[in-house]
């Protein structure tokens, strides 16, 4: 028997377990508009076969990977290489190891992502154990080989209507120019997440900068040599797709200087003078130059704030980043974005689309901004929060402040290809359930609740994201 | 149909709902006890018939301004005049762009309570829409010359007990005044809101001082004759029906200082030589002198924390504050009413309500809190929070610590008169609703339920607030 | 009737109710793992009959005292004594003050903790009220001598395997001795507090370390020899039963200073010369050195950080700490621990168990963070937090991030021994209240929720605390 019952995550029962099921009946054969993660773009560019279980479901996946780091387990027996070494074991028995902990996962979002996963590509119905491990792994690894799990296929039969990779500034782009001779740009689009030439901590900032100023031919030494170098690359990535800019951030800390200060930072910056203030300064000040020309450019901005990266030192050395150890911190926006926000809040045609790591600012202050300024939207449960419980904390707490129409729908924001359908099924599945249970205590009238949504699972994303 | 359903908010099924259904049944004609609002007096005072749908509907709710602003409409389009200027459209064109965008309220408070007001005194049961825009601001407009619906008719179809308006320091209280002579100063009662003269921020303070000087014949450049002079406008306010002072404030900071140094504080405020954090202590100080005064007088103090206010000064420089632009920032509450409490914590008489714009403090601190000092009392979910869900959480995280008897009621705090009965409506719900959930799980009898359900809707607000 | 339903705090109906009701039955009657807690080792040690119900329910429950304050009763009307006086009223008018203001703890977990032990330990199935008071503190006194409610058959009759209690550094443990004597060492432990000695705010830290030092025959005047003298009375502490140690911290912070820095700021320390930086920092580093010694030893390291204490000055002077004024504040962990988890956060061995009374971190710091590290642990909801809605919001928050094996099970955490079987029976209704949700839910198998019911109700914290 199945381990996913056609009921999962609505109300138990009652009117609002009928209200619900309609409404996910009305929307769950949509197609699914992914307008930010952070899928491989080489996988669309080159659409090879994968090549086994483990290297799709486990070695890349930062979500199962910390867990069972928690509970003791090596990354090496994991199956992942040290720096600059081989894997220590076979990806056979990194495999095993981790369906033998496969019950650590009860009740988490992985457990029900790798679940649809294991139905939706494989026809696999029970949950992975110690006894199933070995049939488990040849049978997936076997079914890898066919034409239909190809990535290009795998897109088509998740009614992937149009998906956006990211890539930092100085990114080639190489995979999305062959895209773009197939006519794919507009399918797999790119996105400009600038973080390599915006934030003077990262170690090779300034030959970041000196490689930008390379490919654009601008001064980046000056200040308007380094604004018109990112809109060069901003052109360029839209050429190649992008609809949007992405920016990782610790903070939403931004800043308004006049440009004396502005090319004195600059200065500082590629001297290597400035100190953990100044970094933050010009990174501050990055931003609110992001948002001037995406007033220009139409582009839409996207801010992911509040991300404590890389806390144990040691992984990061032996290991490398995006592998478990960011946290999440405190957050504030209203404070943050404010000199942003008097200078481009209401201009026409600026897009803002914010995500946060401290659900604590949905209600206080994501929710009453987004209910104010027109350029801001709020972006969906990110990360940690991106399951079931974290998204009826969000829908619970901006609704009624923000209403419906100052969400930008969905993002999987995914690295692992096969969890994209699981992942829009749960927001539809949670969104059905929001929305059923609004129905069933009489807030909204069924139809209304339909309309609202086909809104959050389908078109918000395309109308947030400006995708044509 | 009506779109109101008798059931709307409860629980969408079984015991709880009946529960919930029969608490509502046993609160919902209670009279109105409001102590706490922005109700005009002239409106009162005067008891003219209000002009027009725009006018009563759109132009002065702020909360349905931003939401209108954010998805891109001008004030300007919206009716609302510049600084200075004429509004540029007629109100009815104004109504129909409201109408036209109606469905961006669905799911919040808003909605909620225009659809009841326009049921409650105008008995229409459709939604605003495009089609009906005009004839229902014909229908409203039209009603709206009626007898009945003359504000003092309003009040006592609405049942409302007693309600009461928000005043500065220096208001002569004109309007108050005419009340009291027609014996209505207990059921329309002002309160002292000196922030005019407490905030050195404001820019008018050095004048209001002045002012404040003149209208007490005190010597405000004396800090004991600034506080005769708090002292005497404080039984002003009492002659004309107040029972309350309230301090809007952008943080609960207080302190306790020496003579010598509050006498240097004020010297150098009248001056205008005190910094940011200078004139942040001087609020502070006068926040620990109001509790002095009040543990005095036995006035109830009210503390509105945590709202930065106008974060766009383009919307403050062109059409004013309290438009939609103040947004919460994170609180503090336990460090920060250290030194009032330490003082005033414990005196016989003295009673602070407090109301906070972040929900992490009602289980983390004000729960604690007012469940220790004999003064405190929690006010109910404020502003943006005072909706079906905000009602929610906060009921979930202030209950179980601070027990139902340390909270304050409700408050409207409304600048709506419509939207009053609505309000409360929904703050009945949402206690039935709460309470129904008890009893059906078994932490509440239906007796015991329904006493705190009769306390919750009614005798809490006229207890805290000392009215007789 | 009883007040007491069978299926109080599960849902009210429908197959979630089904659900919650099987695993509760599955739990219900499992011994009790207490593994941190504050009961009196002289109980135990001694075995002598409790006096009357006033000193057992009232005089010392900080829950019950600081609520009925909070309405205007005074503690010596309650039957406290001040420092150096008699009390000023008899049990007996103290307790009739109790049962009529009874009411006011409707809602509160203090209601169902007394409510739960009157029927356990009394068979009293009525709530206390004015006119039943004198009867029921009868019925209570007189039963107290009874055999069967003496300590040790207390214990017995609750099914308690282990109870831990918590002892300063300085302590003697004779009462620890006597049980050890009579082989009952392994089910009453102590646990090791250093606080006494960690923190130089503590007016007695000079004296406190000069002893420490007698009774370890250590320099404590050299770093390493107060580390010493920690590993012996570390050591003493396990001979009596000790599997852990506790930390009760304002906050999380923790430092990693170089031997010559922690040698100058201890000396300074000794000399009374730091300031409250410097002696935050030395309680930081301290929480760095118990690590290091736990990551040795594999003492199990409990951190109870965010408890502002004493907040109202009054009240420890005239009567004392641990009444009622100690108030939360707001947290962080993943800046405050990051020193100590560099060095300490993945040695073999080493367990930190963390508890906050910041519901924000649950979702934001805690669960990320114990979801990566092996060595962390989520500690149940503490004190305010420990109620039948604050395990919902825990639950709630900490499960789909840090999955149900990174947490430490149940604590009771009471100085009350009587409500040590209320605390276990709500929190296990709790927990079968959520898994029956998700089985109900279809989010998990009703096989794989009653063995995660099993492991919250019993197993985590032998697990967690490494109890043989």
């Amino acid at each position: 028997m199945s381990n996913l019952h056609p009921d999962r995550l609505f109300p138990a029962s009652g009117p609002a377990l009928n209200h619900a099921r309609a409404l996910y009946d009305s929307i769950s054969e949509l197609p699914i508009v992914s307008p930010h993660g952070h899928t491989d773009p080489a996988w669309f560019a080159e659409n090879r076969n994968f090549a086994d279980a483990a290297s799709l479901f486990l070695t890349p996946d930062h979500y199962v990977l910390r867990m069972l780091r928690s509970q003791g387990l090596s990354y090496e027996a994991l199956g992942l290489a040290r720096k600059g070494e081989a894997p220590k074991v076979s990806d056979l028995a990194a495999w095993k190891l981790f369906a033998v902990n496969y019950h650590l996962f009860a009740g988490t979002p992985s457990e029900l992502w790798i679940d649809h996963a294991f139905r939706w590509a494989f026809g696999i119905e029970e949950k992975l154990n110690a006894k199933n491990a070995t049939s488990l792994y040849e049978t997936i690894t076997r079914r890898l080989a066919d034409e239909d799990l190809k990535p290009l296929a795998v897109l088509d039969r998740a009614k992937v209507e149009t998906i956006a990779t990211t890539e930092f500034a100085l990114d080639p782009l190489d995979h999305h120019k062959a895209l773009k001779a197939r006519g794919l740009n507009h399918r797999i689009r790119t996105t400009y997440r600038p973080d390599d030439v915006t934030d003077p901590v990262n170690p090779s900032f300034v030959a970041n900068l000196q490689r930008l100023a390379e490919i654009t031919n601008e001064d980046v030494g000056l200040w308007n040599g380094l604004i018109a170098a990112h809109a060069k690359r901003r052109a360029f990535f839209r050429d190649h797709g992008a609809t949007a800019t992405d920016h990782g951030v610790p903070d939403a800390m931004t800043a308004d200087l006049p440009l004396h200060e502005k090319q004195a930072l600059l200065t500082r910056a590629l001297r290597g003078e400035l100190d953990a203030a100044g970094k933050a300064l010009f990174r501050a000040q990055m931003m609110t130059e992001m948002a001037a020309l995406s007033a220009e450019d139409g582009m839409v901005m996207q801010l992911h704030a509040g991300s404590i990266r890389n806390t144990d030192p040691a992984l990061v050395a032996y290991y490398g980043p995006n592998l478990g150890a960011d946290i999440p911190s405190a957050g504030d926006f209203v404070n943050a974005l404010q000199p942003l926000l008097k200078r481009f809040g209401s201009s026409q045609g600026f897009r803002l689309i914010l995500f946060t790591l401290d659900e604590t600012t949905y209600a206080r202050e994501l929710a009453p901004m987004a209910g104010y300024w027109p350029c801001l939207m709020i972006g969906p449960p990110w990360w940690f929060h991106d399951s079931p419980l974290g998204i009826r904390r969000y829908l619970d707490q901006v609704v009624e402040t923000a209403g419906f129409h100052n969400l930008a729908g969905f993002n999987d924001d995914t690295r692992a290809l096969l969890s994209i359908p699981a992942r829009h099924d749960v927001w539809r599945r949670e969104v059905a359930r929001f929305l059923g249970t609004f129905v069933a205590e009489h807030r909204l009238s069924a139809s209304s609740a339909a309309e609202i949504a086909r809104q959050l699972a389908y078109d918000a994303a395309k109308l947030a994201y400006r995708l044509d």
